[in-house]
């Protein structure tokens, strides 16, 4: 049993934030070899409308070849009651909504106010409950709103709290522009605990724009938290800017609590062999670390280096 | 009064790891700027033999040129006695010396046993001293050797008594292949207290190979070290893999630092325009994490990432 959960979003937010589009033939071998490397939580596609985000608008023929694979449970963003429908239509097992702590990043990402999105949402997960679906509600810019600066603690305990009552399984606290540091990550949970949300359902979701997403997971889960999402290589920087760092890397985190001597159910060699394989998918260096170390390039210049 | 203290390694341990030699001018440009964001700690070259590191020939160059700031220390790497007479002879006024705590890898890097290297590097002091010279002694590998894999904490421990018997002012202990996690570093830090050694003495130079620089900094910090190495924009990867990490970004460090409300003394955004423009140098980009968000690329994609 691992000590700690790694939740993989590499073929979710990691591909929507790249600018090119690759084939579901791609994304399934890249699926392929997530399941592979032992893990068991993959965000595989979005039920946003087609012609949103292109990238993911074969969610429908994702969702139809996923490999079964006993213990892997699978999970597919739906941003709406018409996204949950074609994503139950389309056999999926585990949902995510969405919405943010900030009311101006709401508007500007699902142009709906914060109460318009929980009212929503309400709906969403009773439907998805009703057909007994995993549900994963995420919450973001819990750290930081790109238009506002700081966000209130408070915006998020009472979110996670009408999240929680509305029925979701499970929270994920999103860094969604990687504004969060240690502290900020410890005042959040400390926040959340002192409300009465259980540790085992936060999940952290962090970004790595400003270079502080291990720091602000080792501040988790030193904190109690077990849940940490990633992906491979860190792939999803930013389609405006080639090369910016992304989501955590799954397989820098799988590293780091490895060799911390946390269990994490995943090898390590296979979850990079993955990110190598995307890197040539994508024909491009991707952010994360690991999996270039991986590669082995490095191991001559050793000797060299005080 | 900051809170800790930066000190800046990109001038020498940054490009002596770039396969690209950059001219004495644009090293005094980068030390320039580097100084204008508050930086009062700057390792600036090493007198190796040039043919070692053509990268750092021009160490007499770079010495005479150096802006007279007040409250600057400019510091210069040191191999051996022959290398210490041309640092004093250029007009150096801190020096760092160097060994590792791997037989093997002290071998192969300077084609000594440790012990012999300890015994020269006493005499170096002992003259550095004489001199009325600042000294710092790295120590490389302390969390891990390429070639042995774990390091045991008590050679770190006798050599770092050794080293502060010997007179050195200060041990840098240095992450050599970025092996360590911030368990080690807290099992490493005890040791040396255990000893006596005091945490005032200790700095942490740690490389991002694997990505664990930024979350093994934080774990020091908390345990109580001050004195944090990086280079800024992660410069110095690895000459044999392009776009691999090399030391802790700077700007990254002062990024979570100042986050958490750590003072530093450094002007972030300065220190990021100075990566700007080392990357602008080197003519590629740069590992490091704050500076290419300072560029303000990511900007726009914040609108619809969940």
């Amino acid at each position: 049993m691992a000590a700690v959960r790694i939740y993989e979003v590499s073929p979710r937010d990691g591909l929507q934030n790249e600018s090119e589009v690759i084939s579901a033939d791609d994304k399934l071998a890249l699926i392929e070899r997530l399941v592979g490397s032992g893990l068991r939580d993959i965000e595989v596609t979005s039920f946003v409308r087609p012609t949103w985000i292109p990238q993911l608008s074969d969610a429908n023929e994702v969702i139809g070849r996923l490999p079964r694979t006993e213990g892997v449970r699978f999970w597919s963003l739906v941003p709406n009651r018409r996204g949950l429908e074609r994503a139950i239509d389309s056999g999926v097992t585990n949902i995510c909504t969405f919405m943010s702590a900030s009311e101006t990043h709401n508007k500007k990402n699902v142009n709906r106010t914060r109460a318009e999105s929980l009212a929503a949402l309400r709906d969403v997960v009773a439907i998805a409950k009703d057909e007994a679906l995993g549900v994963r509600g995420y919450i973001s810019t819990v750290f930081g709103c790109p238009y506002e600066g700081p966000v209130a603690p408070e915006k998020t305990v009472e979110l996670s709290l009408a999240l929680l009552e509305a029925g979701v399984d499970e929270l994920a606290l999103g860094d969604t522009t990687g504004m969060g540091d240690p502290q900020l990550v410890r005042t959040v949970l400390r926040a959340l605990t002192d409300a009465g949300v259980p540790l085992e359902r936060i999940g952290l979701h962090m970004h790595d724009t400003r270079g502080t997403a291990l720091a602000n997971v080792l501040a988790g889960y030193e904190f109690g938290v077990r849940t940490f999402d990633g992906s491979v290589a860190g792939v999803g920087g930013c389609p405006y800017a080639p090369g910016a760092a992304g989501n955590a890397a799954s397989d820098d985190l799988v590293n780091m609590f490895e060799s911390m001597g946390v269990s994490t159910g995943v090898d390590l060699d296979a979850l990079a062999e993955a990110g190598v394989y995307l890197a040539s998918v994508l024909g491009r260096d991707l952010p994360g670390r690991y999996h270039r170390y991986h590669l082995g390039a490095c191991r001559r210049a050793a000797s060299r280096s005080a």
